[in-house]
């Protein structure tokens, strides 16, 4: 791989950086972005605290033209270092990008718009990317493995009880009433889930004798039911772990992840992979 | 199965497309039936929502009107359609179709009898009936069947959890007492349920040192048991999967579920399955 | 058995019933027991509801002596149908059953002593030894087995977790302080039990930004430690099942019970077994 | 081992009977600090209750001076028997024992520096180690391997718990906003996780129908991924335990710990272990 690199354009080397952690500088990018990513949502948090937004508005303010200026650049550059811009920017986390580098430029013309800043915390999810990157991810993988395996048998469980919540839910709202706080279905089903899943807020609680005798049905379900997730997750995971090593580079053409170490096309466009 | 479809009457043809759903015409229906029954709770949600009931009274009326004929339809072809109508009138899913098809006839006689198309949620219970014939219920078939072989012992679970409760209510009644919200023995049990199963609404909730005591050993000990039944489900799932195909179909005469695939008599009654 | 029975004499016949199951009268005897001590638990709970009280306080007292008289009938066999009374009165079930025997007595000479009939809530626990009569408690059996061969591990569990509290709610006492809630330490422990094992009540909650940071450090604790008790259970069950065969009789003579089936002599005392 | 003891010092002799408990003396030390840390903690929870201060306030005096006096003497002999002091006093334990013995002598000089006492709890940390020496605690060996070779998994886990929540809570808080409770972007993550690990307080609950949508989610995916911390320690557990047996001593000069049985140098630094 190392070889093969010396003959490629600028283009194909900043595609290796930026999309992929093999190289000393894609590792080095990964850091700086994801220390960025940190700071950035490190500071909308500050803003959002009224009082520390008083004292430091003014730095607060520069260190979110300098998040916006380096957020700028990096999707400049992603655009530009993919041979298929559009599958970029129409992808999950094109759009994420986006949203988190536009609200500045945005605040610059309608006030008020830079509360959108905190859309940013959704870059966040790019943490799980870079970190999947890094050799450690042994643990994760088999976690990752074991879940998408059991996740039919969840996703069963989960339809489950959302019908139940649903039942449940109406069901209390013609025992409890709006003068229980049982106000309309909708928020019925809310206190459902509330108490299925043993949450238990205590801003509407059941008042009536039959209610609470419903709710302690619920509760008691729910104690109960939560042995089937884990369940699930626990067989699964007795499992032997499968062992397909993928490596970390994504496809120049179509963004395609998890080749095959040594791979030399892309297994989805058949596109050569650097 | 294709062959004797033809020689069968219309009242035979009927069974098979409303009771079944092997045929084409079986898996319309039930997707028809899946589209109402979803529809007649969604209007039931919206009409309980007072500023939305407000403003489209007429629309949500005139909705109710049409699901109301469409069950009607619905339930006087199941009654037509089986050989022993008072069988599938007197089960659990004829008296909720009942139940769901009359609140808006009864709405002509007395005022307010609108109030029970709440009842209609429980129609959708049928939606895992419906479920159940489509093909990719392996997950949900495997989950049930763990849920079935350790419904004894999770059954003894509950039991002990519910004597557990009567006791720890009764104890908490006599040391709190009503001055503290532990107005009568019920409410104390229904404390020692919201408390017991981690749910915590802290709508009641102790205040003596006594009392703080005991709940912390009522919490103690539900944070602990809480691993009963899971570990029940969790042996339960790591067996071995069994493996008896069954179909779709349903006896005509006895209603019965759960024939061997290629079976062509009931095994309950004896009836030709067709 | 059968032919033994016959040359006992009426205190061994009465032992046999009261204390065993294995004969007809014995299994009979059980269930009217089981009977009065739901009817008895029953009128306590209907006594606390005021509304209640007041309107059928004779009939509700008149049920409590019936109760009481039973309760006196059946502790005098006990006492006289046992070789060692002294053993049976001291022991737990025997304090139990004087406790839910003595209170009506008493409000004869101290009058509101009529409160403690609560007590008799605890003459539930008999409950478990009646069933364990029964032949369907294979699965229960199980149950206890896989709890008992765990429970050193989950005691060094509760062990940690308690040390946890404490410390956790001494640190959160000099953090939040008197003025949020945090009166002394005792009360920071129980509010520190009630975050961990994630019931939360909300009736004391912090209020400092550094409470709401260690609190969440509980919360995430108290949510993942959940998986040690419950992998333990798991890994206890998962196992294979004893098969050792004990039966329901207990020693005329020290009361101790599960002797292997067709034992005829009593493996803690040497007495003979009937 | 007892051989050896003989041509020792006093100073080995005391490392002996402080740091290790395989001696009749080394256990009776361990005893004896176990009561006075028991002790200690106690009195701290007694003067936190203001009632009980106020009554008992010179007793409680003087027992904190005695056990400010036994902590003094213990941290000397500790500081004295080491080879390496400086190893001890810079260790987590020799933080924790100085900060539990210095509060009473400071508030001879600063009035209010009592209050430090409540850091003694930590010293119920040492309470671990204690037991650690003790026979009984294969099973807390089992638990202990179960979990260290499991944390890397949970420790994803958690970031991935974390990460989640810190999306979640900044989505609510441009959702439900400061008139809602959730005044600033952390106390918004706090209630997320609140939510997430199903503890619910209930001092901030969404108002809005999104806000409530949104907590149904975050609700029933706390539910559901509590299957997997479960999951992983339930496979652990289930694995073989392994079986090296190791023994009390710690070394004299480095502090090192889980010696082979029968070992003569230090695994780490090579001293001769007496």
């Amino acid at each position: 791989m190392i070889d093969s690199v010396k003959k490629r354009s600028w283009k194909e080397h900043l595609h290796e950086i930026i999309y992929e952690a093999d190289t000393k500088e894609g590792k080095f990018f990964d850091i700086v972005l994801l220390i960025a990513i940190l700071a950035s949502v490190m500071l909308v948090m500050l803003e959002s605290i009224d009082s520390f937004d008083l004292k430091f508005h003014t730095s607060l303010n520069i260190g979110e033209w300098i998040i916006t200026i380096l957020f700028t650049i990096e999707y400049t550059l992603r655009v530009v270092s993919i041979k298929k811009p559009f599958k970029y920017i129409f992808s999950f986390y094109g759009v994420v990008d986006f949203l988190s580098t536009i609200p500045m430029y945005l605040s610059l013309i309608f006030i008020g718009s830079q509360g959108l800043v905190a859309l940013r915390a959704l870059r966040l999810l790019r943490v799980f990317r870079i970190l999947k990157l890094a050799r450690y991810i042994g643990a994760s993988n088999k976690l990752l493995f074991a879940l998408r395996s059991s996740s039919a048998k969840i996703a069963v469980f989960l339809f489950f009880v959302l019908i139940i919540c649903i039942i449940l839910g109406t069901i209390m709202y013609m025992i409890e009433g709006a003068e229980n706080g049982f106000t309309n279905i909708p928020k019925s089903i809310y206190w459902a889930i509330v108490t299925l899943t043993t949450v238990g807020f205590g801003d509407i609680a059941p008042q009536t004798a039959l209610g609470q005798l419903i709710a302690s049905a619920i509760m008691i379900l729910g104690y109960s039911i939560i042995a089937i997730p884990t369940g699930i997750v626990s067989a699964e995971m007795t499992k032997k772990d499968s062992d397909i090593d993928t490596n970390t580079q994504s496809c120049p053409a179509c963004l395609k992840e998890k080749h095959i170490e040594k791979a030399v096309f892309c297994y989805h466009c058949g596109s050569t992979l650097n």
